[in-house]
């Protein structure tokens, strides 16, 4: 036995319908991971509908708080649309949407720095633009090429052309399209003095059963580079929770975060001091990690739709 | 006041032509770091070629260490030739020839799971033929492109039109293409069990007086998705040390290391057990953390050619 984590061992729900009953009845807001609870990739998983539609019958409120930046929440609406899932935009918190509060609302910037630098896709983009925040960078093909001997000059020189003097923030979020150029602006903006913030640090992305790299493999470049750590805006950063909770004014401890990772989604609901945390095993996280760990959700189940065997 | 360095304090040799021509008797062999002492980037520094000839014409065997990766030795002895200095092969080590004699003399790979794939540039690649390392990826253009849903499906299925199944190790260098899909295969080659080594682990790079993404960068992604370090096999990696020694024979005691970082370069020649390290602030490191830093040179000065002041 390693040393003892801070709460008791999960309880493993699967199967034992009297617990589950029990577990349910002391929830009324249910906050869930969306890849690798309800779906990978682009697979649904099999029950899903039948589970949220279960909880909304029963009165529980329903939100869906993903770390995946690349989507917006309109984008997130209209992928659980595509799979069935009825749900609203006011529903909806991505990294994208935070991190886009947390600069228009809280970040103080000066005047002439207000613009941010992106590393990421249209979903970043999309919620900056509903908050009104001037960017560069992003999905302009401008930065989707090689580095040139020029950039080098003209990066070092602070030459306008390639480097904009009103960046005051670099947003780092998961990029299909990641270069050695886009690293190296981004290193520069900072350097400067723009603040360096994450949508999210996960390291990596679940998909066709498997890891891809996620949005912290694109900071951790410029992490090793500048010996800095971002601010990051996704689970299991409680700037999430607090604009969920803002928009929401639920009862922390009527609250119950659903998650397929330890270090993220149960420590996220855990450090919120939620009343409840409930690990599914259909994603990152073993049942070795949620048992013997040292991020313990209160209870755990094999798959999101045993929650089924409720009733 | 911190804590105290193992040694003393670096002599500040500037200037001081007694203490310079005192140093310079000690050594019978300088291991030269070459970008950030000899040149930054393109820009050769003035006084060069004259402190080199100085060193040769006092009999002393001058060894050109470099982490670049993205060159061979052959690219190397052109770019020397190329700025006016004269050099042999024999007289150059790269990271890029260490990884490969390391691949091809140390690992000991099974018969089926020799073959390397690479991130990085050509130097790499001519390193390995010059070993009979059979490799994929590097500069391959079939790698340069975006990542695809079909390739997260193959990726994932281990499909070997993308996944090739002779993979034993991965070998990360600098790579200026560096894109989301070669991250994917690397991560997933090494899951699957191939040996992790990088070229060096410097996150940086100077260019143009400035500073760029270096080949650590390329290495961190991975790092952070699989929370493991590679075998690095340039400085301030022992392994480096070792191939200089075989090649060279020379008296430990008797040689030399310059070099612009700390942490690598002077690290390199401290835990090599050489007789002198001297630092040079046209680079990376800056006089404090020669001065104070965790990793102080025997010596150090304004720049190379001081040297040239012991006449």
């Amino acid at each position: 036995m390693t040393q003892e984590s801070s709460h008791v061992a999960p309880r493993y729900l699967t199967g034992d319908k009297a617990g589950l009953q029990e577990f349910l009845a002391k929830f009324d807001v249910f906050l869930f991971d969306c890849d690798g609870v309800l779906w990978s990739g682009d697979h649904l998983f099999p029950g899903t509908v039948e589970t949220l539609e279960l909880l909304r019958n029963n009165g529980k409120q329903v939100v869906f708080v993903t770390n995946n930046s690349t989507k917006s929440r309109a984008d997130y609406r209209k992928k659980l649309e595509g799979l069935g899932i009825p749900s609203t935009v006011e529903e909806i918190f991505s990294s994208s949407y935070s991190s886009s509060i947390y600069i228009s609302r809280i970040l103080e910037l000066p005047e002439n720095k207000r613009k941010v630098y992106v590393i990421g896709e249209s979903g970043i983009e999309q919620e900056l633009r509903s908050e009104n925040v001037p960017f560069i960078g992003g999905t302009d093909p401008a930065y989707r090429r090689d580095v040139t001997p020029a950039d080098y000059k003209k990066i070092a020189a602070g030459d306008e052309s390639i480097i904009d003097p009103e960046v005051g923030v670099v947003l780092v979020g998961l990029d299909f399209h990641m270069n050695y150029l886009k690293i190296a602006l981004a290193y520069h903006y900072i350097k400067r003095g723009a603040v360096f913030l994450a949508t999210n640090i996960d390291s990596t992305l679940p998909n066709s059963g498997t890891l891809f790299p996620g949005a912290g493999s694109m900071s951790a470049p410029l992490i090793m580079m500048l010996n800095k750590e971002p601010v990051a805006l996704g689970k299991p950063s409680q700037a999430m929770m607090d604009s969920i909770e803002g928009k929401f004014k639920f009862d922390r401890s009527r609250a119950c975060m659903v998650g397929d990772r330890a270090n993220t989604d149960i420590r996220f609901g855990l450090e919120g001091k939620l009343g409840g945390t409930l690990g599914v095993l259909t994603g990152v996280s073993s049942k070795e990690d949620f048992v013997s760990g040292d991020v313990r959700p209160h209870a755990y189940l094999d798959k999101l739709s045993d929650l089924l065997d409720s009733e």
